[in-house]
C-alpha cells in the first residue's frame, strides 16, 4: 500500500481531552490530504507515573508481568479516546492494542524487544479507509501475555510499524519543534537543525537529548525508515533524520547534556582475563544499562574499573557489585552521583582532528574537572559535576559556533 | 479439577490499595485452606464512571466499540493490582484479561453476551498452584475486539466461570452481608435470609435489590451453579442461592423497591396483529429493556399500550416510539418518570391465594395510587409514585411479618 504515514504522539500531546481533539483534527487534515494514516499514541500525560504510584502503594517491588498488565492500560485509554475524537469528527477509525495488531515481543517484561509485527489487520483496516490508532509502548509475548517495551517504547513502536508497513515517513510529534544544536532551556540561542544523520541523532539520543529514544533511532537506521521530529502544536516542518551525507558536513552538530548519571567504581581487582566480563554480565543479567566504561592498569597486577549508569539503577548496581566484587577479590567499591555527561556530536568530526582537544580546552578555561572521558568517531563525552554542566554546555555551544549553523 | 471456588469482588471491595490488600489476605487464607481459587474483580470504586466521564469530554456519543476498549482498562488495572498484592504476600498468582482466558462473546458492544469460555489456560495455571485473577465485565468477540458485558457484567463473568470450571461454589463478595427481606436502608428491621431459591433471587434481582444482577442469577439457575452472597468485609456466612425447595416455604421472602423507573404509553393504536411486536422489536433493536407491560382494549378498535423502562433509556425510547407510533397511526405517546416499582416476592405465593389482595389492601390503607400492576407465579409488582415508595415498602414488610422470618 502506498502513501502510508506513521505518526507518533507522545503523552504531552494527548494529556487532556482538549489536546486529544486537537490531535484528532490534525490527523483528519492529513487523511483528507490523501494519506493512509497509522497513529501510535502514548499514555495521557502523567498517567503512566500515576499507575506506577498505584502499584507502589500495593508493594514496593511489583512483579514485572503484573506491572506490564497494569501499565499497558495507559495507552489503551488514549487510543480509545483518540478514536472517539476522530469518529466524532466524521472520519472512520479503529483503535488496536498491541495484541490485536500482533506486535510480538520477547519475554522480558518491562523492557521487551519487538520480534516481529503482523501487518494483516492494519492493512485490512487501512483498505477499508480507516485511520488506524495503535497503542504504543506495548507488545504481546509467546504466552499471549502483555509486555511493555520500556523507555522510548512508543517511538520504537512507531518506527517498527513504519518499517514493516513500508511507510513513506515516520513522524514523531512532540512538544519541541525538532532537533536543536543544544537544549534551548540551557542554551538560549540554540538552533533547530533541518536535517541530521541517523548516526548523529543516535549519539544525541543516547546522550540524553530526549527528543527521540536511541532504540527507535537505531531501528530507523537499521531499516532505513525516514524519520521526522516535529511539533504536535504547530504545522512547522521539523528535523528530518536521514542516511544522507551532507555536502558540507558539519564538524559539530550539537551539544548534549545528560544529568541522569551515577558513577560506580570497583578498585583493586586482581587483573586476569574475564574480569570485565564477570562484572558487566552480572549487570546485564539485571538489565542495567552501562554507559561510559574506563579501565586502568594499576600497580601490582591490580586494576580499577569505573563506569556510569542511570541514577535510578544505583541501588541495584550497588547490590550486584557488592557480590561480584567479593567473588573477584577486589579491594572495594565506590559510588557517586550528582554527575552529568556533557557531549559534542558531529558526523564531520571524524575528518577534523583536534575537536576533542578544543572541547577539553574550553572546559579547562571554565576550571571544570573532567572525571571520565569517552569518545567515538562522531562524539566526545566528558563526565563532570552536575552543578557545572549547564555552564559547560553553553560554553561549548559558543566555542563550536553552533548559533551560526 | 476438584475444590474450585470462584470468588467475585465488586468495585467497592477493591476501591483502594488498602482494600485490595485486605482482599488479597482473604484470598490467601482460602488458598491455604486447600482450595483452588479463581477470583473475578470489577474496576476499582468509581473508576468506570471516571472513564465514562472522560469519554464524554471527548464526545457526547462515543462509539460503542471504542467505549469498550476504554472501559475494559478499569478491570485490567484491578486484576494487576490484586495479583501484585497476592504475590507480595508470598502466594503464586497470575492475572488474566478476558481475551487471555478466552471469554468469547457476541458482537454487541457495551452489552455483549458470553457465548463460551475456554478453560485451558485457567486450569493450567491452577495446576501450577497459582491463584488465578480474571478481569470481570469483559469479553472478546470473533474479530478479537474487546467487548463489555454491560450491567452486572462481573457477576455474570463469575457465574459463567464457576459453571464451566464446575466450581463447588461461586461466592459473590459485596458490601452487604447477604440477601435481606428488604433494603435495610429503607426497612430498619429487615432480616438476612440464610437461603433463597434461584427463582426468588431472580425476581428480587430484577426488582432492583442490587445484590446480584438478574443475568447472573439466571445463568446460575440454568447451569445449577451454587451461589453465595456474602460480605467482603467480614467472614460471616452469607445467603446461599439454591434450587432446593424448602420444607416450609415462605409465602413472601422479600419486599423490593426499584426507583429507576420511567413509564411510556402509546395511545389509540389501531388494533391489529403485530402491533406489540412492532413496538417492542423496535425497542429491542436499540437494546432497551422493557419491564412491566400492560395492554388494554379500548373503544373503536383502538388499543393503548403502557410499559416501564429504566430511567436512562427514556430519551432513546422517546425517539423510537415517535417513529413507530407514526408508522402505526396511533393517536399519541406519553412519558412519565418519578415512579418506583414496589414488589413482594416469595416462592410460596403460588400456593397461597389472596397474597396480591393483601398487598393492594396495604397500599390502599396508605392511600397510595397504583399506576400499573404485573404479577408472576412468585411475585406481585405495583408501580407507584417514587415519593411514596419507601412508605409502601415498610408497610408491606410489616404486613407480611418479614421481621420475624
Amino acid at each position: 500500500m502506498d502513501n502510508i504515514i506513521v505518526q507518533k504522539y507522545g503523552g504531552t500531546s494527548v494529556a487532556t481531552p482538549e489536546r486529544i481533539k486537537n490531535v484528532a483534527g490534525r490527523i483528519i487534515n492529513l487523511k483528507r490530504a490523501g494519506k493512509n494514516i497509522v497513529v501510535v499514541v502514548s499514555a495521557m500525560g502523567d498517567s503512566t507515573d500515576d499507575l506506577i504510584d498505584l502499584a507502589h502503594q500495593i508493594t514496593p517491588d511489583p512483579p514485572s508481568r503484573e506491572l506490564d498488565m497494569l501499565l499497558s492500560t495507559g495507552e489503551q485509554v488514549s487510543i480509545a479516546l483518540l478514536a472517539m475524537a476522530i469518529e466524532s469528527m466524521g472520519e472512520d477509525v479503529i483503535s488496536l492494542t498491541a495484541a490485536q495488531v500482533g506486535i510480538h515481543t520477547d519475554n522480558i517484561h518491562t523492557r521487551a524487544r519487538i520480534v516481529d509485527i503482523d501487518t494483516e489487520r492494519i492493512l485490512a483496516e487501512l483498505k477499508r479507509g480507516r485511520i488506524v490508532i495503535v497503542a504504543g509502548f506495548q507488545g504481546v509475548n509467546e504466552f499471549n501475555d502483555i509486555t511493555t517495551l520500556g523507555r522510548g517504547g512508543s517511538d520504537t513502536t512507531a518506527v517498527a510499524l513504519a518499517s514493516v508497513l513500508k511507510a513513506e515517513m515516520c513522524e514523531i510529534l512532540t512538544d519541541v519543534e525538532g532537533v536543536y544544536t543544544s537544549d534551548p532551556r540551557i542554551v538560549f540561542n540554540a538552533k533547530k537543525l533541518d536535517t541530521i544523520t541517523y548516526e548523529e541523532m543516535l549519539e544525541l539520543a543516547t546522550l540524553g537529548a530526549k527528543v527521540l529514544h536511541p532504540r527507535s533511532v537505531e531501528l530507523a537506521w537499521q531499516y532505513d525508515v525516514p524519520l521526522m521530529v516535529r511539533s504536535s502544536f504547530n504545522e512547522k516542518e521539523g528535523t528530518i533524520v536521514t542516511n544522507m551525507k551532507l555536502e558540507n558536513e558539519r564538524v559539530v552538530s550539537g551539544v548534549a547534556c545528560d544529568k541522569n548519571v551515577a558513577k560506580a567504581s570497583v578498585y583493586g581487582i586482581p587483573s586476569r582475563p574475564g574480569v570485565a566480563y564477570r562484572i558487566f554480565s552480572a549487570l546485564a543479567d539485571k538489565g542495567i544499562d552501562v554507559d561510559m566504561i574506563v579501565q586502568n592498569m594499576t600497580r601490582e597486577g591490580k586494576t580499577d574499573i569505573s563506569f556510569t549508569i542511570a541514577k535510578e539503577n544505583l541501588g541495584e548496581t550497588r547490590e550486584v557489585l557488592k557480590k561480584v566484587s567479593e567473588e573477584l577479590g577486589s579491594d572495594g567499591v565506590n559510588f557517586e552521583d550528582g554527575l552529568a555527561k556533557v557531549s559534542i556530536v558531529g558526523a564531520g568530526m571524524i575528518n577534523h582532528p583536534g575537536v576533542a582537544a578544543k572541547m577539553f580546552e574550553a572546559l579547562y578555561e571554565l576550571d571544570i574537572n573532567i572525571e571520565l572521558i569517552t569518545t567515538s568517531d562522531i562524539k566526545v563525552s566528558c563526565l563532570v559535576r552536575e552543578d557545572r554542566a549547564e555552564e559547560a554546555v553553553r560554553k561549548l555551544h559558543s566555542v563550536f559556533e553552533l548559533e551560526n549553523i
